[in-house]
């Protein structure tokens, strides 16, 4: 029995055509310094990360809200193509250590466009419905997007 | 803040030292024909499998019980060090689409003893406490002890 196809994937996605090729967009994804500058809708910020960018290497980077708010995030690397493809998920520290509450798997995916242009999608992947809408509501569309259009403007500068 | 030792790992463990080398043990943890001979306790046994040993790859086998109860195990490899280490969850199917309900990670360990020897060391890590104790209920100590006994008669007969 292939369960494969069958499985739901509780998806969100957001896809964008950007006008800079993938290998300036890998960089602003796994280089920390860069990850600052984009991440987090404005006027929340990524304040501290380290990227271990290789299968089982730590994904940690912490958020910090306008009004003094702190989260940090736990993760790690699933698979890392350069300049194709990236998969973090929350669902283990480093070690592959269980985290209390897997919540969702990033898929991030640059296809090279004529002209040096990349399609760029970017998907959230659920472990169930409740938290797909969850995170929907906690303004997936607009968070993702207000950082693509971040990710635009820095990649202008890069 | 690193979160990695603080981490609470839920942890079941097994270990054996096995008059075998390492590299049998993984032959017979990764080949489907043998993983058939040894890795469920009888009268249970293992009907099918699809081992696609590398990260990311698919893990499949299916479990059938002396009355006919069929049970279909789904997962990925998340680790694979030839010889050394094998790493398996329940949380993905291939392609790292999340599963209904993820409930452990198996970590195999294989050390090198001198004379030949194998330190044998396989640990189940689950999400929270109420797995880990549903999996010590379900018989994790009988049933992988027995499945290393029959392990140990397979890799006499290798």
């Amino acid at each position: 029995m292939d369960m494969t196809n069958k499985t739901p994937r509780h998806e969100l996605v957001l896809v964008r055509e950007i006008d800079a090729p993938r290998e300036k967009i890998f960089k602003a994804w796994t280089t920390p310094e860069l990850l600052k500058e984009w991440f987090c809708p404005a006027p929340w910020k990524v304040t501290e990360a380290e990227l271990d960018v290789r299968a089982g290497g730590r994904n940690y980077f912490v958020m910090q809200g306008p009004d003094g708010e702190v989260i940090p995030n736990e993760g790690v690397y699933l698979e890392v193509i350069e300049n194709e493809k990236l998969v973090i998920t929350d669902a283990f520290t480093k070690g592959w250590v269980p985290t209390e509450k897997p919540f969702m798997v990033a898929v991030v995916l640059l296809e090279e466009l004529p002209g040096g242009r990349t399609r760029y999608t970017a998907k959230a992947l659920h472990w169930n419905e409740e938290d797909k809408k969850a995170h929907e509501e906690m303004g997936f569309h607009d968070g993702w997007g207000t950082a693509a259009d971040q990710l635009v403007a820095l990649l202008a500068r890069m």
